[in-house]
């Protein structure tokens, strides 16, 4: 026997037949002996209408942007999750289950103040650890909380995985599945390479660096805090038939666990190949060199809500400043370099050049920490397809390579291949 | 200054044009320096779509009836509510008025365990009016609290009106403003007879006899709850301009104010005629004549769940038995008799005879309890049209009198002429 969060986002519920399923998959752990809470999404399309009802009231009178009041905002959206879980609960006791519907205010699950992205302070498992030891299933609203004002709080959008997780740490769950669209988390994505392989198991660090491969089936956030709070997270498909045979025994299923390195016993030296497109690289030349002037620069990009990556500074050619080069996304580019012109005599920087429609290109694998060589053989290779290299950034666990846009899929699948990642 | 609640059912809320309608009606009682929280229903259609979810998940292995538990459906459909209050907060904040939503166990608004069908036990007004005096309009979530299980309860379709007066109950509101899609109590159903005139005002009693008039404007349970608090209750047309002069004074508008007795200075004999179309009535003949008879007959009827209206107890032909005939809804009628005459042999009854498709026609006035003859102008007024009486009851402000069906529309006439309620 185990306890288990089970996570259904909001295709899985979209309508009364697809919960009824949802019920079904539930009824199967809850038949093996499982304690099972469960966390469930708004029904697709409800967060959106209702998201499109505040953002269509009128404006405040003299406001250029719709205006609203965050807590309004939560108060209105997390009714959709609200109304979820009641009927999840109604058909898992049609089943003859007993279970019942928690929303975030009656657990609670408490969080800070930051209505619309609120996050999660404190979650008291107590009587949900109680209910689920009289065999009863908790049907858990995803994406909501309690404020310290005592009204509902969000998450942000696809805040239920952090949700699942943190109810996961709360009880003190042995696993936490995420069902979702796609099977697991792959090796790349197989749209680009069809040899891409899921992978059976994957470090929470290396899921983290995955970025863009990942963000797809989980949210970064639930990502970090099931690192922090050591969940075991299973990603496994909500189009399976909940009762095909050995549907609960994750080490024979279809899937992939989120879990701690130690567990993962063969672990290669690249676990996989991520790649973000509509990147722009953005160089500034012969920049004063003197302390302060990386924070001078970064710092109206920061407020200026532009996400900065892959910064790599050098000497200038004249030898007495300082070249800066790094990335942006490429709808941000505009503003971005208006920013940067706007203060550039100030930072003393004498030549803004830019360049979009870069690709960045990822190897992921927490083995590099101990192999050498891992980014020579990426370099080598994209070299022998002609590929040219515009910035390098390396971590522990990653080396990302910025290249030109029309080459990305060439070089993921070339590095796919080099380090023997594709299906046998 | 004045403290007032004002209530909009979700006819005047069921889309974001009509909110911000409703929004302004409430920015015209907030610039005239009243102190003001709001009650709202759901967005008209929301709460049939919501209970039509819960009514079409799968059944129980085994039952017949849809099943579910009454604390889900409060979840489920109290969604409704929460939302529409969010957006008018949202709506009221956009002109520049403080607001802020509350929903039933923010306040709380604390139920017993009813859950479906709950009853007010008790309001902590102490938050709200607190804000109230800084100046911070309440919308409040109709419809809903919270029960003694810290889960949402909610009233009952119709329960915003019954919200709203306890609100105002709670809050020491000077007044109860209901908004809807009539200006008012009439003297009887103006599509029956044109001349029909509304009333400026009525007794909170007189309101509960109209029943069949009265429940159309107002749900039933909040004008006894009005009546027992003193909750002065203005029911007003939710279709006006909200800016047009004088919307603020209620003395001088279009509506009909249920109040104290006491507040009404030309108290009319006679206040208004109403009908209920469809009754069946019931006739026991020869039935034993011991003690508990009635009890025997009623119970099993109660436990059927119907309704039974007008009882009237005469002697019989023979002398040594009575007979007992009474009223029931016609859709109610052939299970009645299917119960009946399953106990025939137990209660001692000799025939029962029926006939459907009868109306009580029913007199309502406070006056009548110091005016004699009333009752006698009723039957000599019906006579003179060849209407026959088929059955009599009486109580202190109210005469009902059961008629066939065809006559139903001359027997209101008739009556409301013969009181002079008509129009001058």
């Amino acid at each position: 026997m185990a306890r288990i969060v089970m996570k259904f986002g909001g295709t899985s519920v979209a309508d009364l037949d697809r919960i009824h399923n949802v019920a079904r998959h539930v009824k199967r752990e809850v038949d093996h002996g499982h304690e099972v809470a469960v966390v469930v999404s708004a029904m697709a399309g409800k967060t959106n209408e209702l998201v499109g009802w505040v953002e269509n009231m009128p404006k405040k009178a003299g406001a250029n942007t719709p205006f609203y009041d965050a807590r309004e905002y939560d108060t209105i959206v997390a009714s959709g999750e609200q109304v979820t879980s009641g009927l999840l609960a109604i058909a898992l006791q049609s089943m003859g289950i007993d279970a019942r519907s928690w929303q975030g205010w009656q657990i609670p699950i408490r969080t800070d103040k930051a209505h619309g992205a609120a996050r999660i302070n404190e979650i008291d498992g107590s009587l949900l650890v109680k209910r689920l030891g009289n065999g009863q299933v908790a049907v858990v609203s995803g994406f909501q909380g309690v404020g310290p004002d005592n009204r509902i709080a969000t998450l942000g959008r696809g805040g239920s995985d952090t949700s699942a997780v943190a109810i996961a740490a709360a009880v003190g769950a042995d696993r936490c599945d995420i069902y979702t669209d796609v099977d697991g988390v792959y090796t790349t994505d197989p749209r680009v390479d069809p040899t891409a392989r899921r992978l059976a198991r994957i470090s929470y660090e290396e899921m983290l660096e995955m970025a863009s491969l990942g963000a797809k089936v989980l949210q970064v956030r639930s990502v970090e805090l099931a690192m922090v709070q050591g969940v075991r997270t299973f990603v496994r498909s909500s189009f399976d038939d909940p009762e095909a045979p050995g549907m609960s025994d994750i080490d024979n299923l279809p899937g992939t666990l989120i879990c701690d390195e130690d567990e993962i016993v063969e672990q290669q030296v690249v676990t996989g190949i991520a790649y973000t497109k509509d990147e722009a690289q953005i160089s500034l030349r012969r920049v004063a060199d003197r302390p302060g002037v990386a924070a001078a620069i970064f710092g109206p990009l920061a407020e200026g809500n532009i996400n900065v990556d892959m910064i790599v500074q050098n000497i200038s050619e004249d030898g007495s400043t300082t070249d800066m080069t790094f990335t942006v996304p490429s709808g941000d580019l505009a503003r971005a370099l208006s920013i940067l012109n706007n203060n550039k005599d100030n930072l003393g920087i004498d030549t803004v050049q830019s360049e979009a429609g870069m690709v960045k290109v990822s190897v992921i694998g927490i083995g590099m920490r101990s192999h050498a060589g891992v980014a020579a053989t990426a370099f080598k290779a994209l070299s022998e397809k002609g590929i040219n290299i515009r910035a390098i950034t390396t971590s522990e666990i990653k080396i990302s390579i910025l290249i030109d846009g029309p080459y990305a899929e060439l070089a993921v699948r070339t590095l796919h291949s080099v380090y023997g990642l594709a299906n046998q």
